[in-house]
């Protein structure tokens, strides 16, 4: 049978992939009158005079909303709000199984950017933290933007940052390994969508100087008409040598490619044209830029992909679980760069130098040790920052 | 210890009441392949092409939200939306332990009906049903209202209807027990807020004709400038006599008392005055508007009240978990009267002819074939009144 009769038959036998439990007793009137009426009414006092104690009374404290409008789901595009919800059931199956954090699935039925803001806003307060998943480019910039504004607690698109911070941490480990220093590094971004201009901006934190990215037209230039608000953003502050033309043009000479675009566009001859010992990351999923055999046929020296049959798997999943956990852990407001690049940082740490090699860069993602390790960082990263409220 | 300590202390060991778990293993690549990418996209696909089937493939089939805006939380009145949380949280466990039912705790920051109804319209396909819960009147029949209009799924205020279906019970066995028809019966209700109107529109349903609620300034009565909209409507099919006066004027000659109201306002010589062998539901809580011994020295035949120290506990938890155990169990698109109805006489029904006694018309809070009895009638009614969809 295979995985697709596999998983429709898995989910009508779940019934549904997460479950709501008490962790109280009601089993008799004294358990009523505690946890319940009259006794609830302290509690609801207490908050009303503190609203922080909303975290020591109530389930805030460990709970995060996994939120989508249903317009980029998977690779399956706009398949509406309704339609999204298995893959946020199965996210907050995964916070729960890595991190121990309660996840609550939720579908927005809007596309109207004023309105969705709105609506998360209005309920946020229920939660501890916000994921968004699956909100397409270019509304998932305005939307997480004034979310973190209006929230006093941390929003996170996990498609743009979780990947980031994944790419980050492979990129670190591929320098590592080949001995090539961050802010030396040529890169080519293939790709300019939410996760390949998230990816840009946090390598671009993380130190990198010298990047290209590559829209379907070709090199992405400042100046040029074709591009949306965001790609114009990132012309601004990437190609400062103003070239122009094609995928192939871009990587010559290149030290890395990150691609967040389409499958089979990077061939073995544009690899072989990049610069000695080329990393190379193609990200897109099932179908990778370029197959990693292909990839090493053009000389490269370590390759990653999105898939788990493959080396150096760059799977959110390292990410996101230990990132929410840590923010949880000291109540932070928000989970900011810093943060982020301390989960990066932690994740790549967790390959040691005997470990590392060009098909162990990135720990694998059933590695439990990997989220605690995380966690603790983006906790000490927030605290250092200042958005920590404990 | 007190029960304000004891409270405290609980919700602070609980860490909140409610726990959002994984159905499903994701501890392997070969789970995260079924429950998540690439295997998840199939289920999406499947309700793209047919939403109903996001009852066969998400949690929704048992899914209810319970939301409150937080302005009137147990006799607390206007705490706002975070303080509200424990209430919500308590009723979520109370809908697990009773039900079954998965229930989860929002609250809207917002005291706009335009905007509490469009937050809860979409995302209500997150759920199966969202049960309403402290929202101050007036504002909590317009946003109920208008829910009910553009929601597909049941829309219910607890507050309003859990309460008006636990007092129809109470009343259909007060009339068995003394002997009287429900359509015969002259009715006084007392306050004139949510729940007063509820109870009142409700009872008249069950077949209650003559019936005259009382405010604080007296009794209700068409014309008069004093009332709010809602109340106007009710002046318009209560107290058709145009009777005005005070509390003490309206029960002369009344069968049956309902407070829903002030505590101590009914005394027992007012009880004196009423007709032979009356019945008292006083339902103010913690204190009731007459004690039950002052009732009985009056001459109440059967007295009803809130409390659980005292015989005939009128008490929601009767109602609002068979109801929407019933209601997700056949999909139903509403809960509306034919399903209230069916649930009020399915309580009454659980106090056999040989049980019911002026100590016991109400069956126990703790009862769980009640649950059961109350589901299979409201998801009888569901199909007899066209909306099972299942």
């Amino acid at each position: 049978m295979d995985v697709k009769e596999r998983a429709l038959q898995a989910h009508e036998k779940w019934g549904g992939k997460i479950e709501v439990v008490a962790r109280c007793e009601v089993n008799s009137k004294d358990d009523l009158s505690i946890a319940y009426t009259p006794g609830v009414a302290e509690p609801c006092l207490k908050i009303k005079d503190d609203p922080s104690l909303s975290y020591t009374y109530t389930r805030r404290h460990n709970l995060v909303a996994v939120i989508t409008d249903g317009t980029a789901v998977l690779g399956l595009g706009d398949i509406g709000p309704i339609a999204g919800m298995p893959v946020m059931e199965g996210k907050c199956a995964l916070f729960k199984a890595f991190a121990d954090v309660d996840a609550f699935p939720l579908c927005v039925a809007s596309k109207d950017v004023d309105e969705i803001v709105r609506t998360i806003q209005l309920i946020s307060g229920s939660f501890g933290g916000i994921n968004l998943e699956d909100i397409a480019a270019p509304r998932c910039f305005e939307i997480e933007r004034r979310l973190k504004e209006v929230c006093d607690i941390p929003v996170f698109h996990d498609d743009q940052h979780g990947t980031a911070v994944c790419c980050g941490a492979a990129l670190l480990n591929a320098c590592r390994l080949t001995g090539r220093k961050v802010d030396e590094i040529k890169m080519v971004v293939n790709g300019c969508g939410a996760a390949a201009i998230a990816v840009t901006k946090f390598l671009m934190f993380l130190g990198v100087k010298h990047i290209t990215m590559v829209e379907r037209f070709g090199i992405v230039c400042e100046g040029d008409e074709r591009l949306n608000p965001a790609q114009q953003e990132m012309a601004k502050v990437t190609n400062r040598d103003h070239m122009t033309g094609t995928l192939a043009d871009a990587v010559k000479g290149a030290d890395v490619f990150f691609g967040m675009s389409a499958p089979q566009v990077l061939t073995a001859e544009m690899v072989s044209t990049m610069a000695k010992d080329p990393m190379v990351f193609a990200m897109a999923n099932p179908v990778p830029e370029i197959w990693p055999e292909d990839a090493k046929k053009g000389g490269a020296a370590v390759v990653g992909t999105g898939r788990s049959d493959y080396p150096n798997q760059i799977n959110n999943v390292l990410a996101f679980p230990g990132i929410f956990r840590g923010a949880l852990d000291v109540r932070a407001s928000d989970i900011n760069e810093e943060m982020k690049l301390a989960a990066a940082k932690a994740i790549a740490a967790c390959v040691s130098d005997e470990e590392l090699n060009a098909e162990y860069i990135m720990p694998m993602a059933f590695d439990k040790k990997v989220i605690r390790s995380v966690a603790d960082a983006v906790a000490q990263a927030a605290r250092d920052s200042g958005v920590a409220r404990i």
